[in-house]
């Protein structure tokens, strides 16, 4: 099984990164590709960085050759309902993956995730999901995107303390990791801590080989159709699945 | 991986299909055991046989022996927050799992189950896990559980009529099957309908292996705590993790 | 007019208190009879004891003879869609009872129950009967259910606490008390807070008289249609209405 | 125990068959007076009318010397809140009656009204009491209220009428009755349909002798506080309890 | 264009101040008028002040003349349907106008009124407009309405200590005042604390003459179709358009 | 007042209509400048043209020079909340305005959009502005986005029958245009169907000018503040407010 991973910021290191957590997750014949754009914001910290990346993403998931699936390595789950429309194949976001897995393991979870400026949009994407009495609340630990791959930043002790008060105030049963770059901490802080922490980047790994087994593919009917054919200036939107 | 598949009715060759459509989708390496309690009804429709089915559902949790995870194969999900409560190793209900799937490939879904008097009951679980706007409608095919083994029934042609009103009626971008007893039909209706249809059973096998795979557990910490130390009289409730 | 209490737990002192709490309630002319089963959890705490407790309870409706209506005294309302499948007479939970007559007196109101434990539980009967915005918080004491006939315990004082902090924090309008082991505090806990505290046994007797003065008796077009003709084995399930 | 219901509209034969029929309903030991105003609308269609009761409908209940209770005997539940702050006894109306009673019979209703000019207030009394997701749909059978009491305008023909079309298209498993000049027509329908319909006077004289036996009162905390001492120009708002 | 506004409230120097607001507000064209009833409550605090001040307010647009739309000048939108299904023009309550604006300016507001007994009724509208997840929270300040205009009173400390705590608590990114009778703070308020500070008497303005001039007129199919001709008692109730 | 507003699309004589629709609906002294990206595609018909117009669209604003306010004129509000975090005035999204202009003249609407594929993505704004009780239902009139300029697609006559049957089953009050492009039939189909219809593009002018007037500016508070400084490859992403 060929699973496509598309980090859509252009930070290498954390493309690495993110396909080592994935490989570490995949099954035995599962083969991972991660990949990011060129052109984009180096990192997606809010709306304005999300929209800037999905043509990058979009182009990255293109060129990719065959995949069974691919995976939005972007907790905000940046362009997924875009991608869903361009491929006949799976598209999972590593946020959806986390909340769905963590719904599974327990009542309610809360998210730690990087920044306040990101909380609205992730926010969004729980009541899209329909997570709304299931997510306590999201909480920003206050460290940014690629400060989390720099030790003296501090980030791991940040999100601990975030989880600690994640229990104490919102009674969450899980903690779900609110971005792709704190994907190799999950099991400490679940030991540290005693309860579910789940990482977004393993858990769509897992969501993804599943659809592929089962032949489950994105629906054509409805919001997910292919792109009608028509005209896109300046190099956009060829479209294929 | 040793996953265990409870069927909740006593109905051994329902058992044995279920146990047959679980071996079909796991992964190399999982052992599927199939098992059904002595006690309760023979099948369940409705919040009756649901209640009278637990406790012979958690006694083959108990007698189980190791478990790396568990299946509760009805589709009300019948027991499943006191199966999690008795458990440490994570427990995935087939309606759930059907669920969550349908939404990662379908904004959304309809389920297609068998009589009426479920129906209210699976809205319930719509409501509570969060899908009351995914779910586009819970329709009954009027089929009863058992008749579903027996080809004289014409269970396949109602549910697939049923399939296709939810396509023009509720503009549902996938179909789940609301019945363990309709697995082995999920591939032909995709096929013939042209969308997703997402069999319960199945989708539990992927996301009880996925959940073991990524070292998650059932969460202890709030309404999944273990049992309190106490009295069961009469032989129930012998709590082991 | 026969009035049958159930108490799902075999807490017999518990049944007497809650028997003691009816009667006080009911009008001349209603017999109140309180039972309990002979085998189940001596307490409900959690999932787990609830669905524990659901066969023995319907097998004390299934013994009781003729009743008017029956009431099922845990806060939980442990079996209530089980048992109104069961019987065509009106069946009320303490814990519904409670929360429908809060909201007659007051726009919100907060739940103080036993253990954290219960909360989920609780909490998901809020969203099931349409209290999500009318309850302000389901709130634990840390007492056991057992505790609270112990004088020793401290109950009633951690559950004074809680109402203050109810009121103070939740905005709460009126005291919604998530226990039948609480039902004899409920005016004296009125008095020293000035706002209306509720007691489910009580408010069940009072709606249970409501509904059998009225003619009302459960649904059987829908969720609550009698149990269809099968085989239970084990001795479990015999339906008479 | 002296129940006063207020018929917020000036037609008193009206309100001679709603004191008749909540007397039918009331206990042993009720006492029943039921009043309207002098001036106002002869009849409640929509907001506009509903607006122009209330100044009325609290005078009569100024008027009213000792009350244990009042009951709002329109099904818009006009000037419910006014009415609350005012006093400090319960006071019901006769729509919220009718759906708490309701909901604890059947997992769903419809409710059946005069005009569709009235839906929008009904189903936003529906969203407020949070039934939203228990009421399947607020239908109108196109008789005005003043034609209920004319045995030519074939209203009961088109209120059983439209029972079927909820059972059939909302899969309603109760029907709740949408005016009070609809009480006399309850059991004949019920009988005819074979599930529960609801009148909101009777139950409204069960809610409130409920309330006033448990000596629950309407809290004073929060947004049923007394009004604030100010000048009421023009002769409106003496308030007292 | 004529647009008159009703101060529902019988204080004429709120009046007064309520019009210069909107007059600053106006465009060039605009001509404002501000009216206030004779009879009715001297200010609106609470249920009970809102349901006396209604026929006044009515009585005022009866009165006004040509009118290309009205405004109601109390935060609580009282009267708002009513007045709807009175006329054929635009009537906008200042509460909607307010909350409408903030959200298209922020994710989220906070509403920071004058008294804690007016917040049911605002958190009861701002369900009914849709903004359940848009407003973080209805706050207090404990100024009472009138009070608002005595300099001694602190409001405006209090007022900003408020804002600071939604800002802090409920990470609100907008803050809509609560009350016609802080119109002129606006401006002073956004500055200090450097987020939108939306007043509802100039957002009232805007929308109106934004309805006025797109040629939009209140529905008269459903919910607010005039009143049917009907004997209005007492001098109430002569509805024209 | 210079209010600049962006066609996503590339299609130039759909830039010119919606020009000429908001400069019809602007006061005296607004200036409107409409333009449309190079790059991108001709139509939005989906999730995916949304997504790749909205570089070009952000590109368009940071081209625009001093705007007192951004209207993005795709139905969908493309990109808008990028665009608010991109800027400090005002950005209004057409669909989002004619939803607002609509609940403030009816209780529920429905929109009539172009194709069946846009209808999830607009459903979710719904669920996400606040309008999922509002919104009766989105409607597709199966009518391409750039038929609409054609006279012989039968354009207004679909839109026209698909308005005769929200009103006959959703019981709609209000009708709000789906499509900018359909901007130039709002008045003609109120005048023939006899309720309010709303146009995005002269809504989100009102509302434009509206806030422009009032002051009010996008709250750089939480999820719309400033893009954080970061590199931004390939020629994207230089943020300027």
């Amino acid at each position: 099984m060929q699973l496509t991973i598309v980090n859509p910021n252009t930070t290498a290191s954390m493309t690495r990164a993110i396909g080592a957590a994935a490989r570490a997750a995949a099954s035995p014949g599962t083969v991972v590709t991660a990949v990011n754009p060129d052109s984009g914001p180096a990192s997606i910290e809010g709306y304005y960085d999300e929209a800037l990346s999905v043509p990058g993403l979009l182009g990255e998931m293109r060129k990719a050759g065959r995949a069974d699936a691919f995976i939005i390595a972007c907790f905000d789950d940046t362009g997924l309902d875009a991608a869903r429309s361009m491929v006949e194949v799976p598209v999972i976001g590593i946020g959806e993956a986390a909340m769905h897995m963590a719904t599974l393991v327990a009542g309610k979870f809360s998210v730690v995730t990087t920044l306040a400026v990101s909380v609205p949009a992730l926010e969004h994407n729980v009541l899209k999901y329909g997570f709304a009495h299931r997510c306590a609340r999201v909480r920003a630990c206050e460290v940014p995107v690629l400060a989390l791959e720099d030790p003296a930043s501090g980030a791991r002790a940040k999100i601990s303390a975030e989880i600690a008060r994640a229990m104490a105030e919102d009674r969450a049963e899980a903690i779900v990791l609110g971005c792709a770059g704190m994907a190799d901490l999950a099991r400490s802080l679940s030991a540290e801590h005693g309860l579910p922490v789940v990482d977004g980047v393993a858990a769509a790994v897992k969501l993804a080989e599943g659809l592929v087994a089962l032949g489950l593919r994105t629906s054509k009917v409805g919001g997910y159709a292919p792109p009608r054919p028509k005209t896109y200036a300046g190099g956009l939107g060829k479209a294929e699945a």
